[in-house]
């Protein structure tokens, strides 16, 4: 899907000052990172490692795991399309509501494609892909009931995405689980973990072999240059980029009480963002309100599978943007 | 493919001084462009556009085409990969020696694969693709034999990849024509006309139906900010990237004359790079006595389709740079 997913501030020029669209925390502090940038310019003169290898060692030491068992990829998107890809014409599961690119990966494979949301019912299949924590409802399964779910379908391939684990405080699929799964591709993603979509590093962590199949089906040289500088520099200084998980979870559960409180519908979260419904009024038009009236962005999810033209999802930024959020909303709910 | 392109320098660390192995000029002044980086740098903290829509507006425009009839890809080889994925399962006539990843995308997608050299000879296929200038040989057809075939099949789609254009004098393809062929996709290559391969930025233009086909092929945000940052910076100041493809020309011819005379085969070339064989002896026994002694990189060209070992590819590089090269490699054949 080109069109329609979160953070497209790219349309609004100046006019958005406070983005709730992306789940991703807006106040990282990029100074250091952009130095080093402009002192490792010269890489931009010659191709980058067809896949980059070197990268992928760093990570592996990082998360103590063989560099066999790590594929740097095009941001994590590319990493869904490529499994898509290996799986063609096969049968999908996808919990749902979630993000909407592993239906648009499968759909471009021609995949048939089955869509469920109770984790204790899961439709046989070849994949299933599990968000978690889940985009948009914030939502993180229990760890065990995924594990289960691995143990008893072996030959099922299992992609959990994990792009927002470091903005939940509890228990994810570690690096070491998925390797000893034997069929688990933990889809992890460096721009929400350092707050950097623009550069588009992703990687996954799987079961040797399957890691290889995912290495193989890559182009060469998806990955550019000064993203593959970024990551290597990242990797060395993650002080640097604190997510205060507890701080934003709990900012996001005091949004979903002043909404409550606005008459707004929440969904329970377990992270940083929330998924809120609104009663006979239309997502779309809150959006374009917020824009025009407050410079503030945030998400009409009326596009995620499943959900409707009622739902909008917002992230938890600063309490200062929060206290901003929630009286524009709140201002627009008493219109 | 991953591994086996030219341009493998960052295998050799600080080994190597002097690089032959791509065919892009190597002293290309890239401080004003890395200045103005530094400038957008804060566009990493964002999602680029999914599809960089401003930059096709931009190339349209320089080029005289419609927006709907240009798409920037993640390279050039994402351009390739998109076509194969849309042909998956059909015929597909690749002329030979050529650029791997045609048939490497192909292979990926199950293609059914025919090999030809002969342009007036063309297997009937769903897809035709044609390098011009043609890497590694550096020949450029006849740009009437190449609307003359477009003409003659008009449902198949005709993939001309003219990435080397700005390398030869001779004429080639032009956006309007391809527009106007109903079935021509022109294959463009920033990395090549600006030597910025690090960056990854490379755009098609086709017919309107071809390119929207195209487009909505791809995966979002497949292009980072800083590459669509510096397309847009690029196109402003094309006048700074001058490639003198007379001179590089001439430079080709001058090594292809001093390479004979050592007792090496080559090819003719209407560009910048020459293909070269040894008698009875291997490219990679050279390629390695050159970054061994002499810290100069060369395309051991022995996986190129319808190649063996003996063959190798060079790219003139400045008078001074070629000369080492030429006496690097006639004392290598006095061995």
């Amino acid at each position: 899907m080109i069109e329609g997913h979160g953070d497209d501030l790219y349309r609004y020029g100046g006019k958005v000052k406070y983005n709730f669209s992306t789940n991703i925390v807006s106040d990282m502090d990029h100074r250091k990172l952009t130095g080093y940038l402009s002192t490792v310019m010269s890489s931009i003169g010659s191709y980058p490692e067809p896949a980059p290898f070197s990268l992928e060692k760093m990570i592996a030491k990082k998360i103590d795991v063989e560099p066999e068992n790590v594929v740097v990829t095009n941001g994590a998107t590319d990493a869904m399309y490529r499994i898509a890809h290996i799986k063609s014409g096969k049968r999908a599961a996808i919990r749902i509501p979630t993000f909407r690119e592993y239906q648009d990966a499968c759909v471009a494979y021609g995949h048939e494609i089955a869509f469920f949301n109770d984790i204790d019912n899961v439709p046989v299949a070849d994949s299933v892909w599990l968000c978690n924590p889940n985009n948009p409802t914030g939502e993180v399964l229990d760890k065990c009931e995924i594990l289960h779910l691995s143990n008893n379908r072996d030959s099922t391939w299992l992609i959990v995405d994990q792009a927002y684990a470091d903005y939940t405080q509890l228990p994810v699929i570690t690096p070491a689980e998925a390797v000893e799964s034997g069929n688990v591709i933990l889809l992890s993603s460096l721009t929400k973990r350092f707050a950097i979509p623009g550069l588009r590093i992703g990687y996954l962590v799987a079961p040797r072999e399957i890691a290889a199949e995912i290495r193989s089906a890559g182009m060469p040289w998806a990955v550019n240059s000064l993203a593959i500088e970024a990551g290597k520099y990242l990797l060395g200084h993650e002080a640097d980029y604190h997510i205060d998980a507890e701080t934003l979870h709990a900012e996001a559960l005091r949004i979903a009480e002043e909404f409550r409180k606005s008459g707004i519908n929440c969904e329970p979260t377990d992270c940083n963002f929330i998924l809120c419904r609104l009663s006979g009024r239309k997502a779309s038009d809150l959006k374009k309100y917020l824009v025009e009236n407050h410079e503030i962005l945030i998400r009409d999810a009326s596009n995620f599978e499943g959900l409707d033209e009622s739902y909008f999802r917002v992230a938890a930024q600063t309490a200062e943007q929060n206290d901003l959020l929630i009286k524009a909303i709140g201002k627009w709910m008493r219109i």
